[in-house]
Formats: structure tokens, sequence, C-alpha cells
């Protein structure tokens, strides 16, 4: 009556750590900015509660297990406006990103096949990989050189005959490191070379900023039979409660895999969908909008930030999230200083200690993530908390 | 850059051969009577959306990993009238039944581990124990003994170094078999001697007729630290859409893996939730209403079917299936005939032939699962279409 070894290679999630200290710092009057997790304050647009409340069948029905049509319509329109052709059969609704993730990575994985991806990655795909029997081979980078990792030799020297794939978080998650079309065109041809699959979780491709162009390997024919694309309403849509991804590719095998799970669960909410084919609907000024607001943040904090002596931080080109060394050797020890210690006027700040986002044993321990999710002024605030709360810190 | 050597050991759904030749039935005017999935006509109760409808947050933000309060409490307090004492840390809220089952797959299996399953089964299992890394190992039962399988030395004979878990679905699907408080007791004992976890699929509970005490390997005290209950409001509530389930388990061990896992995929849609919480918060005369109802429906067509010459079926006592051996070699066949050849009046009908209900090669070709999940005249009408369509059938 054991737990299976697979799983007990997984970890404990880091916040788990650290939100009783949140919370109990919370009941005793303080304040948070919470810059630690992706959860925007920008509205859900009343579109998605609409389409929902316009929802009158009598019955809450099983829905196709590959996805509602009108959401893969919609989808469908959404890439046709980056010049991307994907029909529904090219399309599977998910719940949310995650399963996606999930379903590709069940999908291409046996015991012991490896993921390439850069470190440091988002941390749940840890969760996923190793779920599905894998491990991740990492690709180190540095905050020194912006997180970069479209270098031939660096990703070619992870290559091994059990590699199964490269995944690329694009804008990157937690680095905001956005590939240019010449990063992805070298990605493509080393996958290419090696016969990988290219796993784009893509899920942040409105946010590319600086006059940036958006940039998909969907838009790559050369490697239209090995490309996954890995899309959600989640960030995009500030609609992280719906739980809608998807799941998308031109090659049938992966499509036909990720049908059989998908059967295996029946079928995403229903109710979830049709709100989501609204959001995918709405009018393009929407994205341009919002991207505004957040490189206004990203801005402001990234300002904030450079303040603090000895930092180290390149001002990232996408996502909502900026990663930056601190001059000190133990960001889990600080951020549990700022909980239980300090505070300036009430108030005090959480950020994302970025061990987790590395595979590489005893990396990261120097290095936080920050999600610029709240309003410039909080982005601010939170930024000089950091700065005053590593004054007192290091002033002990 | 293939697919998984696991997942290719999963055959395609045996529905998508059929449908096809169903809508195409349909489109030529064809009435069918769909007696092959188990998608209820009954009414969604109407609180679902009435607390979808009174959702008023401007985000609609991540849930927490293991569920909603307000769900977990609902479920707790369902429980509670059952004499069945499970706290919010008990209970996880899950995409459907389907994703509980994943999880506990996924927790419990390293490659090569056994599952014992009495077949039929629901064919999912097959999904999720293979996605995992696992193999069922069957038990095979009857028709003639309205596929009994609480069996001692049955049971044990299916027992090897690798086994982990006996999962058990009651009342049964496709089977419609209620175990007795003794049949579990047996079942408990064997877990205990060889040291198996029990997976309890009980979301057809509510669902027992002809007076049966309503009983869960909940209430064997001795085995509470290997019980996991799968339950879920698709069937007990007509809300397959909704996606809502749960895995509940007094383990702490399952639970923590469980819960790592559903971190990995952040949580559960919100709304889908909320009106959840308000299912499970239903009066309890709405399960004495439905019962009744579905009481009447198997009543109904299992007078039919026997009118059938050469049947085997015995009234199941529970769910909302009933399987039947028919006098014909290839029920597949005969479905395809229905499809394709027959009809009265304008109307055929289609049911699941069980083949994909069977780990054991060649069995089910004569046997098919009929849910009834239509009115009591439709049911009939489905039965006697299945009569009818055999006569001509076999007379070709």
């Amino acid at each position: 009556m054991n737990i299976s070894k697979k799983m007990n290679k997984i970890g404990q999630s880091p916040i788990r750590k650290f939100n009783p200290f949140a919370i109990k710092a919370e009941k005793e009057g303080k304040k948070i900015y919470r810059l630690n997790i992706g959860q925007p304050d920008i509205e859900t647009p009343s579109c998605f509660m609409d389409a929902v409340n316009n929802f009158h069948e009598k019955v809450i029905a099983y829905s196709e297990s590959g996805g509602e049509t009108v959401l893969q319509d919609a989808i469908s329109n959404y890439f046709k406006a980056y010049g991307m052709s994907y029909t529904r059969d090219d399309i599977m609704i998910t719940n949310g990103g995650s399963e996606a993730l999930s379903m590709v990575f069940t999908s291409i994985l046996d015991p012991g096949d490896e993921v390439i991806i850069a470190e440091p990655f988002y941390t749940n795909y840890h969760t996923f990989v190793t779920a599905a029997g894998g491990n991740i081979v990492p690709i180190t980078t540095k905050a020194e050189d912006g997180y970069d990792y479209a270098d031939a030799e660096l990703i070619e020297s992870a290559v091994t005959g059990k590699t199964r794939a490269i995944a690329c978080i694009n804008p990157g998650n937690p680095t905001g490191r956005v590939l240019t079309k010449q990063d992805m065109e070298l990605i493509a041809e080393i996958a290419v070379k090696h016969d990988l699959w290219i796993i784009a979780d893509e899920v942040y491709r409105e946010f590319a900023y600086d006059g940036n162009e958006i940039t998909s390997f969907g838009m790559l024919s050369n490697v239209a039979d090995r490309v996954i694309i890995i899309d959600s309403v989640s960030k995009r849509f500030s609609a992280c409660g719906a739980r809608v991804g998807c799941l998308i590719s031109k090659n049938k095998d992966i499509m036909e895999c990720a049908l059989k799970i998908a059967q295996g669960r029946l079928c995403c909410p229903t109710l979830d969908q049709i709100g989501a084919a609204a959001l995918y609907n709405i009018d393009r000024s929407y994205y341009a909008d919002v991207k505004k607001e957040y490189e206004g943040r990203r801005d402001a904090v990234y300002e904030e930030l450079m303040k603090i002596p000895g930092i180290v931080c390149r001002k990232p080109g996408g996502s909502f999230y900026i990663m930056a060394k601190l001059p000190i050797d133990d960001v889990e020890d600080f951020l549990m200083y700022l909980l239980t210690e300090f505070e300036d006027n009430g108030e005090t700040v959480m950020f994302s200690p970025a061990e987790g986002f590395y595979a590489t044993e005893g990396l990261g321990k120097n290095e936080i993530r920050i999600a610029y999710v709240l309003k410039q002024d909080d982005m601010r605030r939170g930024a000089q908390l950091i700065r005053l709360g590593l004054e007192k810190y290091k002033a002990r």
C-alpha cells in the first residue's frame, strides 16, 4: 500500500512552506504585496460571464471530448489573425494549459525518456514530466545573459539518445525571455536534426513588449509536423479560474493520442468552454490595452528594482514576470524574514524564491521571480519594500 | 518523434467506429434511440445554474488546488447523512470522477504494477491505468451469475506480487451489480491480507434499487486507511458537463500525493465548483425521486428485453445500466446492421457493444450494455427495436 516511486520523486510545492506565514502576517494586520503568483488583478472581460449566463439548456450534458466546436472555431479564428491556419481537428480543448502539457508528456514519454528545457522554467513541468515517467534535462541559463538559451552548442549538449522533445516557454515563465524569429529557427533546426518534438508553450503570446513582434513556432512551416502549441485563456484574458486551454498541432499522431486521453476523461466543462469562446472572439483592441498595462507595470517594477545595490536584473521582453539575482545567499531565508519580522508602515511583500524553477541542484538560491500582476503603484511599492527589507535584513 | 509505447497499447474508442453511421442515419431522417451512453435526459437541478448566475466576482481567479471550501463542506455534509465523516483535508475536488481516477493510478502505480478489477468494467479504466504505466488484471464475471465477483477464491487468484489495488465500481458500470455489505467485508479482508488499496468508485451510489440499502466502502472502519472513494456530480445530479468529482480518503499519503498532482494543474474551474456545491446541498427528497424514476425505467427495459428469445439477462440492482447476452455471435455486426439497414417506422436503436468493457481478449462479443437514460416509454421502444431488429437480422 505504497505511493509510486515516480511520485515520490516530486517534492512539495515551495508555496506551501510560506503561505501559512503570509496568512498569519495578514491576520496580524500586515498588508502583503503578493508578487509571488501569476494571478492578475485585471478584470476578466465581461463577455465571459455574459455567455455563461446566456446558457439555458435544461441538461448540462457532456460536450465533445475534443471540445465544443464553437470554442475550436473561435481559437481557429484567433490564430488566423497571425496567419496561422488550424482546423477543428488540429485543436484539442483541455482543462487549462496544464492538462494540455500533461497530455503531451503522457503521449510522448516512456519511462526514462527525456525532455530538454531551459532552466529556470515553470516549476510544474517537473510534475507533468515526472508523472508521465520521464526526466527533465535542463539547459542552464543566467541572469547576467537575460536567460538567453538560443545557442546551438548549449542546446545540443543536452541531447541524448533518450531525448524526445525540446520545450520552449515563450515568452518565458519565469524569465520573461522572448525568442526572436531567428532563435526559433535555430531551435527548429536542432529539432529536425535530432528528430525531436517542439513543445511551444505560448500562453503569454500577447505579452511581448518594446515593439517586439509576436512570433510563434506555428509560423515555421518546415517544422509544422513536429510543433505542439500550448495555449490558454488564463493569462491572456485574466481568466485563470476558467481552466480552459488547448493543445494544437498539425501532427495527426499526437492529436490522435491526445484524443484517446481526452476520451478517457470524457470532456471539459461545458460552461467554461462557452465563456472561453466569447473571450477568443474579443475585439483585438483588448490585447493592445492589456499589453500596454503590463508594459507599464514592468517598467515601473524594473525601475524600482534597479535601485537595489548589487541586484542583477535584465529588463525582460515579455510575459508578466521579472527575475532578479539579489546580493544575498538565501532568498528563502530573506522571504521568511519579510513575512515574519519585517514591516514598513505595516506593509511587506512576497515573491517566489527561484530555486523551484531550476532542475539543477543548488541553483537559484539567490534569485527571485516577481509577477507584475498588480497596478503600477503597487508594483513600485512592492519593489521598494524588497529594497527596504533587504537593507534591514543585511543590517541585522 | 514517436508516440510513447504505453499509449500505443490503448486502442481507439469503439464509439468512434459507430458514431459516423449514427449521424448519417439521422441525417437521412431516421430516429435513433441512443441507449449507448450514460448521458441522462433528466434535467440538472436548477440550483446549479442559479449558483453560477449569482457569481459576481470581477476576476475569475484560481481557486485552491484541493478545491473550493464551500464545495468540500457540501460534500462533507452529504457523507454525514450516511454516518461517514470526512473533513476538508480528506476531500480533493477533481475534474470529474475521471481525473480522480487518473490521480489515484498515477499516485500508486509504477511501471508494471497491477490493478485488479472485475470485468466487464467501465472501459476508461484501461486508459487511466495504462497512462499511469500499470496493467489491469481482470476477474472475469458472467451474465449468467449477474456478474457477481465477490468470491474470495476468484479474487485471490488474480493477486500477484505486483498487485497494488483492487478497484470496485459499485453500483457497477456496466453491470449494474450492487455489492452487499458482506461482499464489501470479504473484499476488505482480501485487501488487508495482501496490503492493497481499495479504490471505491461509487459515483452511482444513490442508484440502488429494490429496497437495497446504500452501502459504501467508507463505512468499513477496519480499512479506512486504505479506502479511496471516487465521487462525482455527473450521474447523481445529471450534470455530466459540469465535470466535478472528488477523491476522498483518510489516508494521508494518498491525499498528499494527489495534492502534488493537483497543484501541478493548479485548480478546478471555479464556476462549476460553485454550482456543484449547490447540488450537494440539495434536499434529500431529490435522490428518492430520481431513484424511483430510474427504477421504473429499469423495470420497463428489463421486461421488454426478456421478450427476446434466447437472451441472457439478470435484473441488475443498481446504477442505470443493464447488460444482456444476445443469441448472436457478433453484436458489433448487429449494431452496424441496426444503424445502416434496419428500421421500424423510421426508427432504430443504438447500444454499447460489450467487448470494450473486457480486458480478456475475445470476451463480450455477444453482449451489450444498455443505459436506461431515457423515459420509460422510450426505453420500452428501444428494447423493442432491439428485438425487432434481431428478428430481421437473423432472418436475413
